[in-house]
């Protein structure tokens, strides 16, 4: 038997904790399949004394990760701390520059710095892994990157954060607005400390980035993703796009254009009985097509201690196979620049807005979207007690820029009342 | 850039010639990904002057497969002829005989000989992949071999044969008779020359011996397959299913249980609003089950031009990637023969049966099931216009074993009429 790789685990969290039960736990497996025994040589976390449920006395300790990253005894530097800067960071640069793999889950510090460290990683020929940064236990960067490898990615999408999907689906059972079940969800510890990072779409939008890379052969282009949160999604707009046959998820889309790479991570709308509109709850589904392949649909937890640990062994046994790959598909150095594609694709729209109910309102808005280039496909005026005309409408496809300028056209006719809403629908 | 790495297609069918297209199209996106340029040396088929759209003149041309297979200027021999003997036989030991690596979408040859071919290109530090053997496009070994390495895997379930998964949608869908389906399905080409590959639910069990070879760590059973077709599913079935929330599914299903490795292919019963319930048409679906990862949901085509020669591409571009994997994930030679049980998962099963309209039948019938252990969770007597009395039963969860020992027992209780049909409900 070869000899046994070693890791260096940095975070014992939720994470960190469900990757020592898997060496634990299957030593003999992992050594079956990998070719060689993978174990754990020293461990890193903030807090030595919690009790994680999990005996870490055979493992060193190290205080600090950066020390754990440099150890001699250490073939592969686990990365499980999370965070675009601080330790999470500095370890990872300091794994790389001492000659170690790289395994991490930290989707913002790959989405800030990935292509730094990848050149790095590689100049040195060394790799990062990072299939557990993103969907969770769905092996996707593995299917987009090596399954899909003699594939043009045509286009990739995914509802890839759980919080999100869990909030949209219990506003639409239960018929609750958006204020209660994110007071719901923050109360069962759903949400991140900082809830912009699920609910505005950052995290989602961190993974959408690093799928775009391997997709496209683009550096990675946090910056350039149109985020949109689910925070604006009101109540009545999911009745309505339920009553259409249509559900919001907040989906994210990466596809290449005529005018180039086009990101979105915002609420959309989708067939309520297509597999995106079926997802339940904190699941998550990305959906890769290609020319050849048509379309892959994977689905799975995208959180959660034994999924996330998944991934991550998945990662360790790879390179315990000897299999080693560029960090997204190709070597980092050429990766190119891409040119930022803002609301290219066109798509249907659903728009729904209020009127003053006075006689030529409705005519108003249909000559605003007449003259923005945008055809409509069906409009209704529907129920009221007031005197205000709630309006729908969904589009023929357009441009998202055909959307903004009707918008800003329809506050120039005096008969809004409020701000209208705008969801693109996409084409699963 | 390093040497080409140059492959040896034998078989220009609709796979080979897909496989053509993608290396010609793609060849920068190909060396990109792989680190290499891939190209195609030779090809071989049985007749040479048929036009297949695709330019071959650059090719070599060998009428012999065997000769192809020993080509000093390949280093992958492509098999794409399919069946279990004859030329991909003997083409395939040739190639691995003369230290080629093999790409194939031959799911008979692995099924039959997996085992023997593994030990001998292991033997000689030569790989065998068939990511095209198993639901065509869906990247479902790689999933299995590599993303879920980390999982000591539970049960692998499927729907891997197109044609079928068609027939059973459409029957229900139209209403019609399964006899009417299949002559329609094979009026359009969708059914094997020898229709029981398809509908007998060989070809999907054949899939389904080498996942669980991978998942289980145990030699290729083919033979251990608890083979049934869909021949006998009746629109009656069907209908009743449907009124229940069920659907009928081709599934194969794969789980190692405490009496060893269960190998199930099977008209099986499935929530109509699960993933498996709502796969349409010709698509395939791939359910893995893991003690860490929980559910993984592939779904994508399951034949075709392009998403078979996708399969092709992502084994081709693995090789030329470095990445060399046993067989069936683990050294052949440490497989382990299992022990066969068939029908040893408990489920829930579904009976529809006919009576004589006669007092004291149904009682007859229920004692049957009591004293066989079966216990009833719903039954319906429901309207019949002659002198018969139709049944549905649904049992709670009880083995195969105990059904059959009903099955039995009805039989000399003097009140059917014709044959009972069971079904089993598969838990997803």
């Amino acid at each position: 038997m070869p000899d046994p790789l070693r890791l260096g685990i940095a975070g014992l969290g939720t994470v960190g904790r469900g990757v020592v039960k898997i060496v634990q736990r299957h030593a003999d497996l992992i050594a079956a399949r990998g070719g060689r025994p993978v174990e754990i040589t020293a461990v890193s976390a903030r807090n030595r004394a919690a009790d994680r449920g999990v005996d870490l006395s055979a493992y060193a300790w190290e205080a600090d990760p950066v020390a754990l990253a440099r150890r001699p005894d250490v073939d592969i530097f686990v990365e499980l701390m999370g965070g675009a800067e601080g330790p999470a960071r500095a370890a990872t640069e300091a794994a790389i520059a001492a000659g170690k793999d790289v395994v991490t889950a930290n989707k913002a510090l790959l989405a800030h710095h990935g292509q730094r460290l990848a050149e790095e990683a590689e100049a040195r020929g060394r790799v990062i892994r990072f299939e557990a940064a993103v969907a969770g236990g769905i092996p996707v960067i593995k299917a987009l990157t090596e399954g899909l490898a003699g594939n043009q990615i045509t286009r990739v999408m995914g509802v890839m954060n759980g919080t999100c999907n869990y909030i949209l689906t219990r506003m639409e059972s239960a018929g609750l607005p958006y204020a209660q079940v994110f007071a719901e969800a923050q109360g069962l510890g759903y949400v991140e400390a900082d809830p912009t990072l699920d609910v505005g779409g950052i995290d989602a939008g961190h993974k959408l980035s690093l799928l775009a890379a391997i997709a496209f052969g683009t550096r990675v282009s946090f910056d350039a993703v149109d985020l949109e949160g689910i925070d604006r999604v009101s109540i009545e707009d999911i009745r309505q796009a339920a009553d259409m046959g249509l559900r919001i998820k907040l989906l994210g889309v990466a596809q290449m254009t005529g005018r180039g790479l086009e990101q979105r991570m915002s609420p959309c709308l989708v067939p309520a009985d297509s597999p995106l509109g079926q997802l339940p709850g904190g699941t998550n589904m990305v959906v890769l097509e290609g020319d050849s392949v048509g379309q892959i649909v994977l689905r799975g937890a995208g959180a959660g201690e034994g999924p996330t640990a998944s991934a991550v062994m998945a990662d360790v046994i790879d390179i315990a196979r000897g299999t080693r790959l560029s960090t997204f598909g190709r070597p980092a150095a050429s990766l190119v620049a891409p040119v930022a594609a803002k609301a290219s694709a066109p798509a249907a729209h659903y728009l729904r807005m209020t009127l003053q109910d006075k006689p030529g309102a409705l005519a108003k808005i249909a000559t605003v979207l007449g003259e923005a280039g945008v055809s409509i496909d069906r409009m209704r005026q529907y129920g009221h007690d007031d005197a205000t005309a709630p309006v729908l409408i969904v589009t023929h496809k357009t441009t998202r820029d055909a959307i903004d300028h009707a918008l800003a056209g329809f506050a120039a006719t005096g008969v809004m009342v409020g701000q209208p809403v705008a969801l693109r629908i996409e084409p699963v």
